[in-house]
């Protein structure tokens, strides 16, 4: 590589290209050519910094001469992307006893020796590694006297048998040296690649003039975004501190000054109003120039304000879609880069009350962060207790080893679920999310006892129910007593930001959801439909489920067709409340699919409660309940199979849905029902419930007088269906790929036990990704591309889609897009995630198809 | 159609396509080609059949002319497939009054009468339909007098209100369109269908002239085959009677005589020495001229013997054997089509002993036949019972609602098992397959009550713990008491037709062997080698299940491996040993596979055991073992998910198969161990695997200085394992395709759970067969044609094979041939069966390959 190319200086008309010099050199160089006061400053490109590492022999001396005589530095790591870190910045550099006198008598002999004390200590720790004890940190605001500073330098020789270095050229080459050493090291290695550096992720630094800080006039140092980092609104945020230099300011913020005028303290605007002007004018014209909202890390020598550094402001998910809606109103970027800006996963935090930051935290168990927000109440160790809770209008946090559907109503009843077991995909995940519920699952460390009714935590504190905690799902959490919630604050630009991306998303977005609750939630995020309507879940109701269990117990047909004719006045409510809330949209209702015995109590009083209920022996109850216990419950008698087997329960549904959609229609909105066949593995099932269906529809219209029409499909959950979707495709109006049962499936990986493993799997990278949290392209993304293609290849018209938890993940998404799926379906509180991320990837798909030359 | 078709004479240059005319017709042809005396026969073609049925004329007269004025003929049906049934033979048809009076004056009045009278009461019954209660049936031997002929007359002319039809035209013209028709019923049509037909399966029918056997010298008819039905030992077998027709002999074997000359009784031989040589002369040259050994019907006129009708000979799979076997060392048939002779399926018959025909059934439980083979016991309701019998070397019949791991050693015990519950895939019915025990599972009917121990019949009969009952693991029944068996008796013509077979089979075929005692079998049936060792039942013995159970309830790595090392010994001696049984034949041996808690006690009482030799409070086995519970034991943390979260137990078990390999090599043979890793999903499982085994191999190869080489592969289970076959055939030497979970894992099915409506969906034609049972073409084939391609697209020196239940099905079989497989691997007791099906698969693919004109 040519010498030229190992440095460059970062000026007007420079060509810093983020992948030879790092994404701060390059910002620097945009800000020079915005003709900014950023001080004389050079790039190190990537490959320089790494024959550094290797040894090579760079020619610092010529870069010095570029500073003159006197020219003292810094230098900074300038990686390609900032979340990937770095070593940190060295200030000062060049500094020596003669240089050091100079400044004695131009700043006075505080100042310098703070410098150059300050020097040696990070020189002494930071390059040549000795033990930073050995410099005790001087109190704050303490004078550097003669003696301190020659005991540093005494300890330096001491320790390195030779005098501090004298040379610039010596200390800055052992600098650079030092910083591209570090670079290669293992931890910084992992940790950068935990980060999503690529393997051969290279940095690059930059050597800047030092603008001192210290010395006469007005002088410090300090950062400053003008924009609010919690709600992205026009407002000043940072500190300044006078007489300090680089990071002074933000490591003791008591010792420092705000930035505007305030009543609190002193401040930059007060001290110094042209400075503060200065800076004001200069963030602006940066925003504009690099259309962003940054942060700018700044120098005042002598009343005049230099640019040292800029980074994107910080910024909430709040702050980040105000900040881009912001931008994209003035013209300074497009809607697209606006929608593009935003991570849509962060946009979860928006849509449920969350801890507020700068509350205290003091955790008792980390577990898994299940479903996203917090929430704080008293702990309950039982449905009934949660129950209990709820009567009375105290909050409530469901605290279960694992839960089971017995568990739904005391989950209702919770405002937040703490289980000691399970992953993301257990039972008490999938509901919460559904529920929007905080949930924390796998709460490795907390122990439950459940005879004692007591948890203990790691630390062997001991909490019993009625004690105050609080879940915090987004971060995995478990909390003790209450905690500061921030309530969600769906502003103006939320709503924009979801138009915006409306206009660029070119697949549907629909929900999951089970309950008028869970459709209400979902019109209000704005969704397309719902997609997966899960019947199981409307015959948990209390007294619905005493008549589900009465026609699980029933002798024979006739006796399980009377309990039927119960259950089906409640489903068909069910039903025509959803069509009336979402007013003519799709709504796509799956028949029944777990097994029989999810329906059946559990504990031996719960038996004995059905016995009582039943007018039955216990022993016949659980006899029953054994009979029907399945070894692997996930592969047994449950979806089609069920509606194979008992024929009159899919009958019943068939019913309820046909005569809610005569109701329905009756008040206005025409409604066309989608009805899913579960768990299909074989055409001939499909044309056995078709049959049976398309009966009932008949007898509907010939008893109401009212024609409708319907839509039949199936849910592609094994691999063979998936395999098998040209024959089923023949019979089918849509499929949907089930993809939580789907993953099961490919992968023989059970959710509700993969948890016990998940962990280490995912830290040996046997598994890249969590594969329910994650789609997995190359095994089930395989199945799902056949399936669509000879879907597709047979029936032109069938509607593709997936639900399931995949449904809301952006990897997800994508794929479905590329894919040539007509919609997702996820979580009702996932629809504002999905809709962002399908915009994203249609406009990032756009783009590649874009002539390069093509520059917005 | 040309009315030349309609019906052809079966004579010496006919062309008698089984396709046009039935099977029975073109072998009649055959007979009279070889110059055998066959009454003058016309075979009607499948199309006029089918045209009178429709109601078409056909012009009767014409045909009726050939036999000569006072012609009477049969009229028999002819399908395609002798299998398929079809309506019964019509004698005498042609009969009338005034023939009556000839055949009065020719035989006698007696003979006369019995023939018009039998004619009478068949038409009625058959042709007119009249209920056959109004014929009551003359005591046999009784003569038909003048008085009870004209009654019979006057019953028809009463019902029908008409007299008896006296036109031979009309007679024959009524039977024709009666035995179409009856083809076309319904009953008829399900019946055939069941039995292989396809659905426009047509029925031929042959009109002959009545060889009579009443009258005058001596007369009579009879069966005779010149092989044994049950050795195939060339000896003659029948029965004649002397003044009968058809099938009198057959149907009343108490008054027909013996064939050859017998001291019980009077015999043709004896009666008729010239007509006795005549049948065995022309039971010779049928026999060479048609290629098998037949069954011939015939009639003696006045002294000189007739074939009517030949079949092939009656035989039992062991007479089969023989017969092929035979046939082609005289050179009558190739060698080929011996093989291609054998039903494959039947050939188990022979490896087990089994109930003799001839005894008694008193059967109380019909169930699946689940293991062939039959045994008698005393009832032992627990594998502890099972053990006491034993002791007392008492047989005993493991009878349990359904078998769990625990029970194995019950299963050694016990002489056959008898399940209530699960299907032919259940836990019981594999183990039973793989020990050979007679296995008979879910027997409905049979009710177990585990408290009292008894099990009840249907009928009502209890039966108790030490009750003697026997198990038909053949036909899957259960009967009453001790019955008798006949020894499976492995003959010369076996051991010539598996040689055979061999010598075109291009299919290795190994066995399932887990045991010494399963390896010796194996290499007594002629295996190629161990295609799949499953550890795990090595650790079910019981001083071994007390090591395994305390591993797993080691706290930490220190104490698990301290527990390995105790078991280190005892799996090295077990593999040392089947290396040396094995002789140098590859040994394919697969890593642990089930999750642990398979190991852990199930009662309360086996907890409180474990707990008392462990010397831990039974809570806390409890709770160890409750931890351990999974929800989905099939989808959960076994197989490769255990061996990478806890590696210290694959690190055993490769150090005892290295150690194994060194000792065994050491005394001859070498040794190349395959070994196998179970339930992969992710590339990333085998590589962590790889390098420990790898480390493991260099470690023994250090510490004994004995180099070897070993071949590391995965048994693909998943889905995505089949899909991503290529990554994994980078770092595999082999593939094997473990059927059994691939099918549960491609239809979401798990095998223990399917029998609940397995029958169900058989029935309903949801699958057109149980995918356990014959593998799945459609769904889990094409995963494994996938990765057999991607597999061997990667790496060219692939070895693929199928173990599991599949491994021994004939069509499993021929797919794997077609597939490319290197070998299959099935239970010891199939390899026979396996080695048959694969030597007639080659000859099958051999044979479509050929020019069609090359006959041989």
């Amino acid at each position: 590589m040519p010498d030229a190319l190992q440095f460059q200086r970062l000026g007007k008309d420079a060509i810093v290209p983020i992948a030879v010099f790092g994404a701060r050199a390059n910002r620097l160089a945009k800000l020079r050519q915005l003709g900014l006061p950023v001080p004389l400053a050079y790039g190190l490109s990537v490959a320089a910094v790494r024959g550094i590492a290797a040894g090579h022999v760079l020619d610092i001396a010529d870069l010095l001469q570029n500073f003159g005589e006197r020219g003292i530095v810094s230098v900074r790591s300038s990686p390609a992307d900032r979340k990937w870190g770095g070593p940190e910045t060295l200030l000062n550099v060049g500094l020596n006893s003669e240089i050091h006198a100079k400044l004695c008598h131009r700043l006075g002999e505080p100042a310098a020796n703070a410098l150059y004390y300050r020097f040696i200590q990070d020189y002494s720790i930071h390059v040549a590694r000795l033990d930073a004890d050995a410099f005790s940190r001087l109190p704050d605001g303490a004078a550097v006297d003669a003696e301190t500073l020659h005991r540093a330098l005494a300890i330096y020789e001491a320790e390195m048998d030779e005098v501090f270095p004298q040379n610039p050229v010596r200390q800055l080459t052992q600098v650079l040296r030092s910083m591209a050493r570090a670079w290669e090291g293992t931890t910084a290695r992992i940790l950068r690649q935990a980060r999503g550096a690529p393997e051969d992720a290279g940095l690059g630094l930059i050597v800047q003039r030092m603008a001192l800080g210290l010395g006469t006039g007005e002088s410090g140092a300090g950062t400053v975004q003008f924009v609010s980092p919690l709600t992205g609104e026009p407002r000043a945020h940072g500190r300044y501190k006078s007489q300090g230099q680089g990071r002074d300011a933000a490591e003791n913020m008591a010792a420092a000054s705000f930035i505007t005028i305030d009543a609190r303290g002193s401040s930059l605007q007060a001290t110094c109003p042209e400075a503060f002007d200065e800076l004001q004018s200069y963030a602006e014209i940066s925003r504009v120039g690099c259309q962003d909202a940054l942060q700018l890390e700044f120098t005042i020598e002598n009343g005049r304000a230099w640019l040292l550094d800029a980074a994107p402001a910080e910024r909430s998910i709040r702050a980040a879609v105000r900040i881009s809606v912001d931008l994209a109103h003035e013209g300074v970027i497009s809607r697209e880069a606006a929608v593009l800006g935003v991570e849509p996963l962060n946009l979860q935090q928006l849509l449920h009350p969350h801890i507020d930051d700068k509350s205290p935290r003091d955790a008792f168990a980390k577990g898994l962060p299940a479903s996203p927000g917090a929430a704080s109440g008293r702990i309950a160790f039982s449905a009934t207790a949660a129950a209990a809770f709820a009567a009375r209008e105290e909050a409530c946090i469901l605290v279960r080893p694992e839960t089971s559907p017995e568990d739904i109503r005391g989950m209702h009843s919770a405002k937040g679920v703490l289980t000691e077991r399970g992953g993301m995909t257990s039972h008490a995940a999938v509901l919460a999310r559904g529920l929007g519920l905080p949930c924390v699952v796998g709460a490795a460390g907390a122990k439950l006892n459940m005879r004692d009714k007591t948890l203990t935590a790691r630390d062997g504190r001991v909490f019993r129910e009625g004690d105050l905690i609080t879940v915090d799902g987004t971060n995995g959490e478990a909390l003790v007593g209450e905690v500061k919630m921030v309530e969600p604050d769906l502003d103006a630009a939320f709503s924009t930001l979801m138009e915006w991306a409306d206009d660029y998303r070119d697949i549907g977005i629909r929900a999951n959801a089970d309950t008028p609750a869970d459709a209400r939630i979902a019109r209000k995020f704005g969704v397309d439909g719902i997609g997966l309507c899960r019947t199981e879940h409307m015959f948990f109701e209390e007294d619905r489920l005493t008549v589900m269990r009465e026609m699980i117990f029933a002798d024979g047909e006739s006796k399980r067709r009377a309990a039927l004719d119960r259950l089906l006045p409640m489903q068909r409510s069910d039903f025509t409340e959803l069509f009336e809330i979402m007013h003519g949209l799709p709504v796509c209702i799956r028949l029944l699919d777990p097994p029989l015995h999810e329906f059946l109590p559990h504990s031996r009083e719960a038996m004995q409660e059905l016995a009582d209920a039943m007018d039955l022996p216990v022993s016949q109850v659980i006899a029953r309940a054994e009979s029907l216990a399945e070894f692997n419950p996930m592969l047994g008698m449950r979806g089609v199979r069920l509606g194979i087997t008992l024929p009159e329960i899919y009958e019943m549904q068939a019913r309820a849905i046909f005569e809610a959609t005569v109701a329905a229609s009756r008040k206005g909105d025409a409604v066309v029902p989608e009805i899913m066949i579960p768990l299909v593995s074989a055409r001939r099932e499909v044309e056995l419930v078709k049959a049976q269906v398309d009966a009932v529809a008949t007898a509907v219209q010939n008893e109401t007088g009212v024609k409708f029409t319907y839509r039949l499909g199936v849910m592609v959950e094994t691999p063979r269906a998936a395999l098998r979707a040209g024959e089923f495709s023949q019979i089918s109006s849509f499929i949907s790929f089930g993809t939580n049962d789907l993953t099961q499936m490919t992968y023989g990986l059970s959710r509700d036990d993969a948890g016990r493993f998940m962990n280490a799997y995912v830290n040996l990278n046997v598994f890249p990704e969590d594969p329910f949290h994650t789609l997995d392209i190359d095994g089930v993304g395989e199945l799902i591309l056949l399936a669509a293609q000879r879907g597709r290849k047979i029936n032109g018209a069938l509607t593709l889609s997936i639900c399931g938890e995949h449904g809301g993940d952006p990897a997800s998404i994508d794929f479905s897009r590329e894919a040539g799926l007509d919609y997702v379906s996820c979580s009702p509180f996932r629809v504002p995630v999905a809709r962002v991320a399908a915009a994203q990837s249609a406009i990032r798909s756009i783009k590649a198809k874009q002539p390069v030359t093509k520059v917005d």
